[in-house]
């Protein structure tokens, strides 16, 4: 941040700021002795030599990506290796929670990397899933490096529909083997991280057949390659999968099996166990599994919303440097921030990276409970928190990158450049949607639970889960109350009435001759619009507890902005739903138009505030890594400077002239 | 689409579709010879060698793709020379409108082409703006390419606000020169297609200075490279801006100047002149130039709907090929295409592709007739014509560009690879909101327009634009009426409420002590979704007349199936604008209850057509090159043989492994 001059416009946003921003900073890293660490260590790796790239990704081919990828990915692991000791002596849960505001792999591998997989995934099956034996075993071998592994579930013919995968895992009682087979190529393992060309090891998930019986789905611990050649072993295909939208350096692969044998204990045995002779033994408890579910999904919530604080970020500063236009006759070209329209797209950004910045710690408090109760066999609140999680993941991914992408076009044509940082931002949060449940599946798993809930109301059950009682509210509809939790309440009202409608509409089409599932298929894009609608309620309750919680111990211009967001964040959604609010509550078209002028009042509270607001995210150049972005604000000084870093630009002439473009001139080509 | 075995799913598709294929095909080519000219082209062309890569563009270095892009892009310039020998005696223009259809570009540089920027904008600013001997000189060495152009507008720091444009073009009255110079890093120029190391001539928009004094933005023709070397000439510093999210094959450059001199004849004079002696000479009419505006407009909307037909096209194929988990217990898995949710996401995006398809067509017949008027001098229809190229601009390519990333997510993970082309759709769409007009800016024009118009009728006025009659419509609010007639006019009550209660706002504002200036700012949230809400109004009646005008002379099936269409499109909106139709309408709880079920009906209605529909677009395979999408639904299969030809996968261990991996496994990096 030293050196050049900042920019003028973004000095004088600093300091009509009226927070502390360095106070918001400790807020969001949860105490200064935490902001404090992380800084350390962000100095620490990001001075080492060979991190940062000369020429760009962006530049290099698809192979080179993934050596580039890899080369740095291998120097950081060796870096946190040594300036991350303390981490070897807490567990892989704590060390997660303790670096949710790290965002130190995106300074080095900004599109991911390719032990992704092995840091994550493959860590957490072995933790998950083997035994304590091969826990003990593996994750030694994991933790050290001395294996690369993936985690291989999803295949080219399947995904959603864990029972329908194909690859098999037959025991052979006669030699104690398991013999993994790929019987078509829709059966192909497709999508590991790190599958390609890096792991040597693999978690497979494959259904076990013991003498011509299916017992589902289990997880294999499989080596592919030879340990010391790399090779891949005898009957095992493997390979990578080619570019996509985002994750270029993650070397996604694909791997089958030609009758590959391997030994018994290598079937992962902290559930189900197949013995020596051939007997299996199910598992205690099959929703043991649903805890690694969760833990990774509120993983997701917490990246969406740092992606989306980096977006905007980003957005927030190259607007208050970028003057365009005019707004009144004969001034000088405003700051584009100061257009209500920009205000409107960016301001609700910084709200919603808030809103789950605080559920994701929220839920991970409550996933922490939950899993504590799990250990002493107690499963009554796994429901509700699988639930909660589900919801929570499908709107966070789907909010936080709908956002990332309006502040890439509100920052126009350059918000197109690479250098900007913003589409690699949206290609990484994009794919948030997809994996670990896509979206519109997982809405119809939290309609599936509200409808159930419903029934049960309707017959007299009174023990619902928490989060679904306020679909038995049966007091008469209050009139419209433009507090925050009369917004809630509202909000309340719009979720049951929405669940009674799909529920109404199934009934019909059942009357009408469907069977209950198709019956159910024709009303679902009903039902997915009624557990969108029970999703908002989770996060405006729990931003709103999490800020009115804290407020107290903020000081108080802090807690004012605060507030301001949490009201910002209320007011946008009731606008966004007004055809809802108009159906299932009682406001009017006055309340409408009070509710609008109040937005606008809001953004103009905010509005001094956005570039302190951003600043609190406290993010690095190095992370940010964007041209518009940069703290220092010489947004087109840094574009012209990451242009001349194109191979291209090496050269006056590129050899295609003489090649190809002079003949085809001369009519010659 | 011979050779290989057709998916089983996709043939009984085929043979349930109710309608003539073949005729819709027709139908969107204007009739059977245009589809058969059209295909003879895409046949000739696209059996020509060299066109097609052997290794997917996606794999290469950023040098590489131009260096390719290129290549083939002048292969294809020769091909059309030799194919498409006719164009040659057809007008610029003609041959737009003659080729609407036509996307063998895609087929070839599928991110675009260095030369897009010659063919278009540098052919038309030469016709738009030379004088006639101008146009008579550089249009034949364009056209011939003895030169290769680009159009030079946009500054690093300038985009919306052409006034504000930095580049200086002083002319010397000594020396009868222009001197172009860029006296600041924002003033250079930037994002021109093919400016990178493509173009030696260049048409560059700059603010002329004569004796001191400033005649506002000019265009002038400049050289920027030399004709034999190809080097950049004294004073011109130019080159590639670096990688972007789409368009990477275009060699976006920059250019700046260092007081280069050029003589006087090549400022293009047909509008503004510059004498020897330094007169200036003042536009004769200085609307003329909006025409060029108006067309490129017309074009994006033609563009933006075959682009989401190519996504669209993708997705429903795939839908119909993919099969996952279940719909009734112990039945066999159903492909996702019955899934109402994906109907819900995929047909709406047929739809809207026709909406657009003769939106497009109805606006360049429109724009056609303003353009003979004008010739004539006749004005009074320009502004009309501007807001309606400014509205349906903005809709089409946010329309399009939402439902064509809507078609990626539909297809899950696999939407994500490159292999499917779905990233690329969306990264060259996506351009389209940004580029021409940005479309916020553009809506903020809209408005502008509404408001006048209110304030005239308000004050009596009578002869308003045809587009906004309804502003001055004062009859009582009549009942609901669920006719697509019905529907539409309650979707202009919706506007004129919108355009009502924004105007109330701004006067609210100026009363609170607000300027004018500030009191519009500060409604430019409601405002901007008035002009939205207006040029939906647009499309609604355009799509209705133009089918409603076609249908008599169809075959029954078929037009029933656009009929039907038609109807899902007016009921979708009618759902996504519940909120706007029950604030400003007398729609009903139970009117909205009526429509999702009616539109749960017509999904069901229309989803037996969906293969066919999409058939009927009749893109080869090589213009939608994507392993989802292929006329044979051969998709895994051919994810497999995509993937195989990544250069990484061409050796089993990857260098890196001998390199990095292994010291860093053994502890030794």
């Amino acid at each position: 941040m030293a050196g050049k001059k900042v920019n003028e416009d973004l000095l004088n946003e600093r300091a009509k700021c009226n927070f502390d921003v360095e106070e918001l900073t400790n807020l969001l890293d949860d105490g200064v002795e935490h902001t404090k660490r992380r800084r350390t260590l962000e100095q620490n790796i990001l001075s080492i030599e060979g991190l940062q790239d000369d020429i760009p990704e962006e530049y290099l081919s698809h192979k080179e990506k993934y050596e580039n990828g890899l080369r740095k990915t291998l120097l950081m692991c060796k870096a946190l290796q040594t300036y991350d000791k303390e981490s070897a002596g807490r567990s892989f849960q704590e060390n997660i929670r303790l670096n949710f505001r790290n965002s130190l792999w995106s300074a080095v591998t900004k599109d991911t990397s390719p032990l992704l997989l092995h840091l994550e995934m493959f860590m957490i099956a072995i933790l998950e899933q083997g035994n304590e034996e091969q826990r003990e075993y593996w994750s030694k071998k994991a933790t050290n490096f001395e294996i690369i592994g993936t985690y291989a579930q999803t295949e080219l013919g399947h995904g959603t529909f864990i029972r329908g995968l194909e690859t098999q895992a037959t025991y052979d009682v006669g030699t104690e083997e398991f013999v993994l087979h790929s019987p078509t190529i829709t059966a192909y393992k497709w999508w590991p991280g790190g599958m390609g060309h890096t792991a040597n090891y693999c978690v497979v998930m494959a259904q076990l057949y013991i003498k011509g019986k299916n017992y589902g789905i289990q997880p294999f611990m499989v080596q592919i390659r030879d340990e010391e050649t790399h090779m891949p072993l005898p009957g095992v295909k493997v390979g990578e999968i080619g570019p996509k939208l985002g994750f270029n350096t993650v070397n996604n692969g694909f791997l089958g099996f030609d009758n590959v044998r391997i030994p018994r204990d290598r079937m992962l045995m902290k559930n189900a166990q197949v013995l020596k002779d051939g007997t299996y033994k199910a598992s205690p408890n099959s929703k043991l599994a649903y805890g690694a579910m969760v833990y990774v999904r509120v993983v997701i919530i917490n990246s969406a919303c740092k992606y989306l604080a980096r977006a905007t970020t980003i957005a927030v500063r190259y607007s208050a440097i970028r003057r365009q236009s005019q707004l009144k006759p004969n001034a000088p070209e405003p700051q584009i921030i100061d257009y209500v329209t920009q205000q409107h797209k960016l301001l609700i950004a910084i709200s919603t990276s808030h809103a789950y910045h605080f559920t994701a710690r929220w839920l991970w408090d409550l996933y922490t409970k939950t899993n504590q109760e799990l250990r002493r066999g107690e499963f009554k609140n796994l429901p509700e928190l699988h639930i909660l999680a589900c919801s929570m993941k499908v709107l966070s991914s789907a909010d936080c990158t709908a956002l990332i992408e309006k502040c890439r076009l509100a920052c126009g044509g350059h918000g197109y450049l690479m250098s900007s940082s913003l589409p690699i931002l949206y290609g990484v949060s994009t794919a948030t949607v997809t994996y670990e449940g896509e979206n519109t599946v997982l809405l119809l798993q939290v309609a599936r639970s509200l409808v159930k809930t419903w029934d049960q109301i309707l017959k007299g059950h009174i023990s619902v889960s928490p989060s679904m009682v306020y679909l038995g509210n049966r007091t008469p509809l209050p009139k419209w109350d433009s507090s925050l939790q009369g917004i809630l309440e509202s909000f309340k009202r719009v979720a049951k009435g929405k669940v009674s409608a799909s529920v109404s509409s199934i009934d019909q089409y059942r009357k009408s001759g469907l069977s209950p599932e198709d019956a159910w298929n024709k009303a679902s894009v009903q039902l997915i619009s009624a557990a969108e609608a029970h999703a908002r309620i989770i996060v405006l309750s729990v931003y709103k507890a999490e800020i009115e919680r804290r407020a107290s111990t903020l000081s108080s211009p802090l807690a004012t902005v605060l507030l301001e967001l949490l009201e910002l964040y209320y007011i946008y959604w009731a606008l966004e739903k007004t055809g809802d609010l108009l159906l299932y509550t009682k406001l009017s078209e006055k309340d409408v138009r009070d509710l609008q002028h109040r937005y606008e009042d809001i953004l103009e509270k905010i509005r001094p505030n956005a570039v302190g607001l951003v600043d609190a995210f406290d993010f690095r150049d190095e992370i940010l890594s964007s041209t518009l972005g940069a703290y220092d604000g010489r947004a087109y000084e840094r574009l012209m400077e990451e242009a001349l870093k194109s191979p291209l630009n090496k050269e006056p002439v590129n050899q295609s002239f003489e090649k190809y473009l002079k003949p085809f001139m001369r009519g010659k080509l």
